[in-house]
C-alpha cells in the first residue's frame, strides 16, 4: 500500500510545473520556472569575453551562478553578499547547474563567448536546483536563438535538451519530485539530470537517514526517467516546439 | 515650452505604479512594487533577536538590505556574493532605505525584535531606491499587522506612511520620477523621502552635469511633494485603507 | 529667542577654520584642515594611470578615499584594515567627496591621469566630511598647479571652487556647522556642497528625530550658502588668491 | 575485449592501497592512506565544543575539512589560504567527506563534542576524495577508541564501516578506481560511498564526455560494490580487527 | 675614512628627534614623534575588555596596530582598508611593536584591561617602526598615568623604558638611524629594541645585499646601544622626568 | 653546572636531523626535513611567469609560502583557508623564508622565472621555520638542477648554501635548537640564518621573559654558528656533495 504524500500526489507525480519565458526584459533569455511553490528566475546573459584559460581556443563557455533571496525560505537566510562569500551549498549547486548545461552545448559552435545562467530562487519549497536546471535550459535556448537571429552563429550549438528532477525514498517508498516537507523527512534524496536521449548527465544520491539499497536506487532511477521525460515535454511546449 | 520626455509623460507625471502584496508566501510582508519597468521585491522578515548594541533597552530595530539580480540591468552586473562584498552604491542605498523606514516606526512599541526589509531588484529602469522605499513601507505594515494579530504588540508601532520618489532636471526642465534613459541624461538627480504629514525624511540631490540653482531645487521639491502624495495614496489603496 | 549652542557660537557662525598647506612633503597636494577640533589631512596624489573603463577616452579622473584613525574618536573605532573591509559610512563619505571634487574639474583638460584625494581624519568632532571636501579642494588645486608647472597641461582643468558645510536644526533652531555634541543631539542634519558660483553640487539632508518642514529646509539652505561663501574665502586666502 | 588501462590493471582491480596509522603524534587519529600514488593524511581531532546550532541537544558532531598542498599536483595550485577562500571543489569535497562519515556514527552516543576530520592531500593522482573518506574512517575509529579508553563514552558510537571508491567508463569500458590519467580521459566518473552492510551512502556520477546509459551505471555500481568490499577488508586489517 | 652619509650626519648620529605629547585630545595617550622627516602618530587607548584567551586570569594586555597613510610614501600606496587586508609587512611591524611594549609592562599590575597602541605613519622617511616603538612608549606612559590618576591601579605597571633604533651597514660602514635613502642603498639593516637597563628586547637584522660578518654585527649593536640611550633620554625629557 | 634540557641533549647539540629528497613526485624539488619531531615538507616549483614588478628586467624571483596542517600542533589550529586569510605569524615566517633563500641565488642567472618554495608543517615540535629554511635550500638546489639538466640555464644561480637554526636561553643557559617544550619555557628565542661562508643572513632575537644581555647574545650566536655548520654538512651529504 502506497504511503500518503503530504501533498496528496501519487508517488510518480510531478508538482504543477509552469515555465514563463521573457519574464524580464534585459536578459537574452529570461525564464520563471515553478515546480509547485518553488519559483526560480533563470536568466541567460551573452557576453563577448572569455575566461583566461579558454583564450585562443576558438570555443565558448557556459557557466552558472545560483542565489537565494534572503526570504525565499521559511526563516530568513543571511544574504551571501553581506556575509562576504558564497556558501558551500551554493557553490555545489551552481557547479552542478553549469556542468549540466554544458552537457547540451557544442562549445565550438558557440564560438568565443560566454553564456552565464543566473538562477535566483524567489521562493523555495524543495527542488530548487532541479527547477533551476530545467528552467535554465529554456533560457539558454532563448539566448542561443538571439545569437542565431543576429547571424552570429553558423550552426546551432544546442545538442539536445536537459532537465532535472529529484527523487527520494519517503517513508520507505520511492517518490518523485520532493517538496520541502517531504525532503526534510525523507531517508534518501537523489538529484538526477538527464538529456532527451535518455542518457544520464548527473546522478547525486545521498542517504539522509539510513543507507539505501540497490533496489531502492533502481526504483528511484525509474521514477526520475519518467519525470524527466515529462519535464522535457513541458520545455518543448514552452519553446513552441510542439 | 516643456521638453519632450522620452517616455511621453508630462513633467509632473509618475510612471505606472503597481503594488502587489503577498507576492511570496514565507515572509511576514512581501510586496512586488513596479515603477514602470522597475520592479523590486520587498520582503519584511520578523526575527526575535536584537543587534548587540540594543540589548536590554526594550526597543526594536528596523533595518534594510538591498540587492540587484545580476541581469536586472541591461548588461550583466557581477553578483556581489561572488565578488565577496557589497559595493559602495549598494551600501549607500540600503542605509537610506533603513533610515527612511525607521522614521515611521516607534521602536519602543515594536518591542525587542528586528524587522529586516530585503529589497531585491528584479528588473531595473531607474528609481530602484525610491521604489524600494515605497514598497518596503507596505511590506513593513503587513509584517506589523502579523505581529498585531499574534497579539505580540500592545500598540501599533507604525507612526505614519513613508514614500519616496526621484526628481531631476532633464534638459533644463524639472521632471518627476526619472526612468533610466532620463536619469542617464539629466543634469541633476534628487531622491526625496517624505511622510504622510508632508515632512521631509531624506533629501539627496546630486548635480550630475552642472550645479543646480536654488530655484531648480524649489521646483524639484514641489514635484516631489506632489508625487509622494500620489504614492502614499497608492500605498493606502493597496493596503485597503481606502 | 535663539537657542544657546553648547559652543557659544551664534547660529550662523562657523567654527574656527584653519587651512595649512604643504603639511606633508611627498604628496603633490597636502593640506591639514581644521574645523574647530575636527582635523583632516587631505592629500592629492597624481598617478599616470587610468581606471580600465576610462582607457582610450582622453579624459582623466578624480577620486577620493576616506579614513579615520582608530582613535580620532572619543572611543576607539576598529581599524578598517583589520576588519577587512570599509564600512558603509566610509564608502558613502568617500563617494560624496569624489563626486564633489569631480564637479569642479574639466576631465578633458586634466588628461589621462588620476588624482586621488585621500582624506584621513586625525581628530573628529563632527563635520569630518565637509571639512574633507573643503580641504581636498585646496589639495587638488596644489596638485594641479604641480602639473601646470611641469607643463603637463595645456589648460587649467579647475573650473571653480568647491566647499562644503553641515547645517542642522538644533533644539528647533537652524544652525551652521555642527560640532559633535550638536550633531548628536540635533533633529536634522544636512550636508551641503556648493561651488563659488552659488550653485548646489550636493544636498544630503536627513531627519534624525522628526521630519523637517519645507521652511526649515529653506533656512538651512540659507545658512549653508552663507557658510560656504566664507569657506571659499578662506580657501582663496590659503591659496594666496587674495 | 577489454581495454588496456594505462596502469596495466584489470578493469576491476584497485590500485595498491596502504593504510598507515599513527602517522603523526598529536592527533587522536592520524592515518596516511595511499591509493597508488595518491597520498592523503587524515587526522581526527576531538574537541569539547559544539557548533552553536547543536547546543543543548545532547548530541555530538562529525565534520571534515579538505585541503591540497600546493604542489600535490603536477602543476602548482594556488594556496587557498593565500587566495583568501576555499574554492568550490574543496567545499564540495569536504561536505561529501563530512556527510559520509556522519553516516556511520551515532551522534547521541558520541556526546557533546566535535570530531574534525582533516584530510590533506600530500600527493594527488586521482581519487583523492575516495581515499580521504576511506582513510578518515580509520582515523575516526582511532579517535573514538581514545575516547573509549578515557571512559568518556558509555557506548561505542561507531555504527559500521564506511569506504569509498571511484568508478568510471574509460574508452567504453567500466573500470574501478581511476588514477589521474584515466580520470582525465574518461567519459564518466562516479564516486560511490558505501557501508559494510552493502548500503549506499553517496552516489555522485558525472558524465564528462557523453551521457551514460542505465546499463553503464549498473556495471559501475557492481564494480564499486566489489572495490568497497575490498577496501573495508583493508580497513579492518589496518585496525587489527582480523 | 668614514663614508659621507647623504644626510651629512656622522655615522653615530641620530636624526633630529622630537616628541610631542597630547597631540590629539581623545586618546588617553597621544604622541607625535618625529625621527627627522619620519612622523608617526602614536595613540594609546584604554579599554575595559579582554581578549577571550585572557579572561579570568587577572591580567591585562598591551597590543599594537600599525598603519601608513596612503601618501606617507613618495608614491601612493594602496590603502589596506580598500585592499581588504593588512599586508605581511604591516603585520610583522605591529607584532614587533606589541611585543616590544609588552616587555616593559607588568600585566598583573595593569589589571583586566587592554591598552591598544595605534601607530599611524603620517610621513615616512625610513625607520617608521623604530620611531613607532619609541613614541608608543611615551603614549603608553601617559595612558597608564591616566589610570593611576583615576586610582584604577594599585601599582604602576610600567617596569622600565623601551626605545628602538635602526642600524645598518652603508657603503661598508656601520651607521645609526638610517633614513630612507640610506636604507634603500644599505647592505644590512637591523632594528634593535632595548630597555633602559641596557637589555635587548628585540634584534632583527637582515642582510639586504651581502651577508654580514660577526664584526659588523658587533659594531651595529654598539651603535644601537648608544642611540637608544639617547632616545631614552629624550623620552624622559618629554615626560618631564628630568 | 649546565641545566638539564628536557630532551637530555647537551646545550650545543642539535636534534636528530634527517633530510629525505624526492619525497613527492610532482615538484621539481621535494624534501621532507625532520628536526627531531618537527617535520616539514618543502617543495620547490618552477614556473615560467614573473610577478608584474619584475617584468622586462631579465631577472627571476624566489618566493616562499608557509603553512601548518591543522593538526600539526598539539591542539587543532583553525585552517587558514577556512578563516579566509593567513595570520601574522604565517606571513612573518614565509617572508623570512623567502628573504633567506633569495640570499643564496643569483637572480640574473636564474632568468625570467619564479621558484616557489612551499613549506608545509606536517608535525610541529618547535623550530618549524628554521627546519623549513634548511630543507627549502635542498629543494631549491634540486629544482635548479632540473633547470640545469633541461639546459635552461647558462650558469648555476646557486651562490652558496643557506641553513637556519634557533638558539635560546633556557633556564639561564644558552642552548641550541629548541624543541617545543624548551621554546615555551625559555627566556629568549633567536632564529639565525647563515650561509656557508659564515656570513649572517638573518638574526631575529626576541626576549620572551626578561631582556637578554650582550653576553648572552654572543653565546647564542656562537651556538648558532656551530649548529649551522653542522646543518650545512647534512645538506651537503643529502645532496651527495660529499
Amino acid at each position: 500500500m502506497p504511503v500518503s504524500r503530504p501533498s496528496g500526489r501519487t508517488s510518480d507525480q510531478l508538482r504543477q510545473v509552469t515555465i514563463e519565458r521573457h519574464y524580464t526584459r534585459h536578459a537574452e533569455g529570461s525564464v520563471l520556472i515553478a515546480f509547485g511553490d518553488t519559483r526560480v528566475l533563470c536568466t541567460a546573459s551573452i557576453e563577448d569575453r572569455l575566461p583566461p584559460w579558454l583564450r585562443g581556443k576558438g570555443e565558448g563557455w557556459v557557466t552558472a551562478e545560483y542565489g537565494m533571496l534572503p526570504r525565499a525560505t521559511s526563516t530568513r537566510t543571511q544574504r551571501e553578499a553581506t556575509r562576504g562569500s558564497q556558501g558551500g551549498r551554493t557553490m555545489e549547486i551552481q557547479r552542478l547547474i553549469g556542468r549540466s548545461l554544458r552537457a547540451c552545448i557544442d562549445r565550438q559552435s558557440l564560438g568565443e563567448r560566454v553564456i552565464t545562467l543566473d538562477c535566483d530562487v524567489i521562493q523555495a519549497d524543495g527542488g530548487t536546483r532541479t527547477a533551476a536546471i530545467t528552467g535554465a535550459y529554456v533560457a539558454l535556448v532563448d539566448a542561443v536563438n538571439v545569437l542565431m537571429k543576429r547571424e552570429n552563429l553558423r550552426r546551432n550549438p544546442i545538442m539536445g535538451a536537459v532537465a532535472a528532477v529529484s527523487v527520494g525514498v519517503y517513508q520507505g517508498e520511492p517518490v518523485l519530485d520532493l517538496d520541502y516537507s517531504e525532503d526534510a523527512n525523507c531517508d534518501t534524496d537523489m538529484n538526477v539530470v538527464m538529456n532527451d536521449g535518455g542518457g544520464f548527465i548527473e546522478v547525486q544520491g545521498t542517504a539522509e537517514g539510513h543507507a539505501f539499497r540497490r533496489g531502492e536506487m533502481d526504483a528511484m532511477l525509474d521514477l526520475a526517467e519518467k519525470g524527466i521525460a515529462e519535464l522535457i515535454g513541458l520545455q518543448r511546449a514552452a519553446l513552441d516546439l510542439g
